[in-house]
């Protein structure tokens, strides 16, 4: 019973399908080809505002992409400390723009404030020894299974803005950030200030695609450029942009993040006074000693420790296709934990 | 009528149905799942000797990789003139490598020899003041639609042996290559000094997945985390190895291929005196008038000039699943052309 | 009165003669003039082992170039959060290694000890995900005007060898720190496991030159090359090199660093309490008040806050040339304080 | 006899006095001092329009950072096939841009022209799947030893304005060729369309400082933090300043130009038809078989082959100090081959 991650989980049926039904000869490469010409508008459909939509090939590829169309080589990005791009993906971000440099703040529970981040950035004075600020990346829903409401990344992208600074969102898990808002997709993106937004589909049942959703058209040609480059760009982006057409169709792409959200939150309710921070997405994590976690992981839960595992902190992550009956099984174990 | 080119050709359906067999939920990611693992002892199989497969998303991926591993940034790669790697990827190797200089070698009908990489790195002295060469990167089948013979790939091997470089082959139609040649795969790869082979798929009717086949395991690990680093490690990795092991299952590639160079051969000889290279792949090049040119055009046919259209210079590319019909119908026009 | 930095402090005038009697015509340019050849056997001398000594023009493209021929671009690079190539360079070690992380690690007065690298790379696991932990950059005298000794750095070094990770060390004001230790310079370098240290004369007398001290053959050629590519190999590197030469003459490179350490002793005694951190180089950190802070600038005394000016810790820098009666009157005016 | 390369030549008496009257203590470092802070003003006399001059160690950080400045990653410079960024910058360009890559074009006697820089770039669609162009470098005085004159650089700059690219220009030996023009600096600079020069010095009595003359201001923030990010910044950087003072006062920068220039006319002369390109500067270039080649060795007389050997093409660089008799002494020697 799987609760390490959702980042392997199934593929939705109808994106598999839409996968499938491009799989006919086309004449037209490189985006040329109607399923990626197709998907500008119907993003902005989704977003309620006009932007470009970039097919990659993974959620690393989309994070470094987007800061390196936001920062110089002598640029630097402000990110919370456990950002996935400064922790797991392998000096991407680094490699992409060339050299520039995380500036790392705190915050409690995954969530950077306008406090944070001008604690974390005070250091930088602006002059030429030292790298220049140029972005704000946020998480959302954070790694801390967290999720910014719409007038919290509004405040932050506020102080991006008086600071010069361009907003990118991590949004690796950004429908179950919306499920859980009720909000619409625009009020915790451009509305709020964002102007390049990685979007997740992949591990919320999606295949092999994910996409820059891009508001900020001046970032468009350079962007394009830089996937080219980077190898990012398939002659047959046609199975790309089937399956992120596929991804939001019928808005299907929240009622799955809706279950996972919804199976998390009855773990976390199992879980009670053992929940660190609020499950807000479809992660928990909780405080389990050693032992209780041997005991899970005996009957045949599988899930990681987050941090090191004399510190008790796991993380237990519920997919779109999590089975009832694996979440009624683990929410049993946790209750049973007293 | 499609002959422009055989990049967005369609998905041969058992590389589509692995693909699809692999869409349920699977607990691991990252390359731990089976068809993963699977990969090495499969292309082992087919290759004939230890091997490492790393699945990428594009073939300008796989080489600017490959190419990255065997140079420093203060490096030299040699390479024909012609080569994707420098006409048509957009710097990727510049970018992957940290900036290691392509150093162009001439040849005729896009094949290198060892006289003419001699002449063309003839001006590297080996100081300190200029990029130091470090690798030589062929391409099976070439720019031109022609096919180095294993004796010949061994000639430049030993050429870069003898001066310490290692060899790439940028092999995005390799499979068409030994299909004509109807050798061995490991004869114009590893048993010729091949190095790294960038195995295409695309083309020959793959859908998302390109490979490197790695021979020399000294670049593995570091190939590993530059790929991480490149964003072209997806979580969901299954979908790239269950095409790649699909595609050379019961020798399905070199079927295909030959079947696309059995067109393009049609194609060859209906030009007669009009062919500019020897046709020995899936690609004819011919000279026609710009009217004769135009007039293909307005029946039907979709080809690409090669070079400036007033040179005269067409390519016509056939793909595994052009329709007969198609050829048949495109050697009647080239023949009617007189 | 110039309390603020040694970086602009006069020059040796026997470093600057020495550097006028090269300025005749030469017939050898690029380190085969007659000082740049010899600069090996003096420095092996000085060092009591062979080394390679590589001429540059400042400490930051020592550091950097260090760094680069120790890690990949996908490397990472352990050092205290205060080092100078975190926080004063540009993100030049980032540009120079193409991008490699620095993990930075904290430690009481700038000084890093096993404990302290163990915490702070303790998140680096080791997986493609992440960067590779490559090298340990040690600054002696610390940012804190501190002082390693050999026992520690050795310490710090074994802890380095043991993960595989090679050492460099940031000497900006290694005299300093010599001078103070008493120490034979090889005792705080390569006998105690430094990899090649950036050796500071520009802050103690010199003119243009600073000098990677290369102890690490296999990093020689590498360096040479990255040297060159980063415009770092003047034609007339006999200015350079003539530098070099004279600045450990005779011993007067620890002559004059004595001399800069005494006067901030004495301004140490005169702070008395004040001192935040054992005065072990040339440098004083001291706490004082904004308001005494501004009656010292008031009377003519120049220096630099360190940190937000409301926290109350300002840096006293004296230099080898600093007159003594500067000393005497900062020294009086800070024990006027009380 | 030296005639090998002007780039180990002496150093002018009034530089080397410059450079020692600012060898006092200083209380301003990184370009705050009375030197650096004069810099723009006397270089804005000198060409007559306003410029920013930044200080650099050598040509080859001059020319990189000022295309790194012109150009993006993904960009390309169109340049001679024989300019030094090609050839003998051992990548630096590449490095310093970021892996942008050089577009070669051909030209006689080192001269590009509106034709062939036309040809060199035809290859360059525009599209994403190449690089895009963004600079065209030129050479002043060429790398063959001839001069552009003001009309042929202009023609050359409305190319580039027409295509969006900015004007480098590698001025390594620029005061030879102004001085053989007779013309202001303006008029093969800023009037001329040049954003930025890479202002030779070295070879022509400098010491230890190029410079970079900025003429296109908006590239001036993005220069200096790139400078100090590749080590290029010292902080006694008025040791560079007052030479690069020293350098034009009283225009005696074309006054030693012109004696090299001269220098060199007399062995142009005395080699009558054996010269291969107009000498039109300090560098001549002549056929000479290898026996004579030889001889002229025997008899004492050092200089470089240019290209293989057995192509009988030597250069012959006469410097600012070049003996007289030295001269007199080739001179007749090349007669005397006969």
């Amino acid at each position: 019973m799987n609760f390490a991650s959702d980042n392997a989980a199934g593929v939705r049926p109808d994106i598999l399908a839409a996968a499938a039904a491009a799989a006919g000869p086309s004449e037209a490469a490189y985006d040329a080809d109607d399923w990626s010409t197709a998907l500008d508008a119907v993003y902005a459909d989704v977003f309620g505002a006009p932007c470009t939509v970039i097919a990659v090939s993974t959620g690393t590829a989309a994070n470094a992409l987007a800061l390196a169309a936001m920062v110089p080589p002598y640029g630097a990005v402000a990110c919370h400390a456990d950002a996935h791009i400064n922790v797991d993906e392998a000096g991407a971000p680094e490699f992409f723009t060339g050299g520039a440099k995380l500036v790392l703040c705190a915050g409690e529970a995954g969530k950077l404030t306008p406090d944070t981040v001008a604690a974390g950035t005070a250091g930088i004075r602006g002059d030429v020894h030292q790298v220049r600020l140029g972005a704000l990346s946020l998480t959302q829903a954070t790694e801390a299974g967290t999720v910014y409401t719409p007038g919290e990344i509004a405040a932050l992208s506020d102080v991006a803005r008086a600071r010069g600074w361009r907003v990118h969102m991590d949004g690796a898990r950004f429908a179950n950030a919306v499920a859980t808002l009720g909000c619409h997709p625009g009020d915790v993106t451009w509305r709020a200030g964002v102007d390049v937004l990685s979007l997740g589909a992949i591990k919320n049942g999606g295949m092999t695609a994910e996409a820059l959703v891009v508001f900020d058209h001046d970032l468009v040609d350079d962007l394009r450029r830089r996937r080219k480059r980077a190898g990012q760009m398939p002659s047959k982006g046609r199975f790309q942009a089937a399956q992120l057409l596929a991804y939001v169709a019928d808005g299907q792409w929240l009622v799955t993040a809706a279950a996972a959200n919804g199976h998390a939150r009855r773990l976390a309710a199992a879980l009670g006074g053992r929940v660190a921070y609020p499950c807000e997405g479809n992660e928990v994590f909780a405080r389990v000693t050693l032992a209780e976690a041997a005991a899970l992981r005996a009957d045949g839960f599988a899930f990681y420790d987050w941090g090191p595992p004399a510190d008790g902190l796991v993380r237990l992550v519920a997919a779109w296709d999590t089975p009832g009956s694996h979440v009624d099984a683990l929410a049993a174990a946790v209750a049973a934990l007293g």
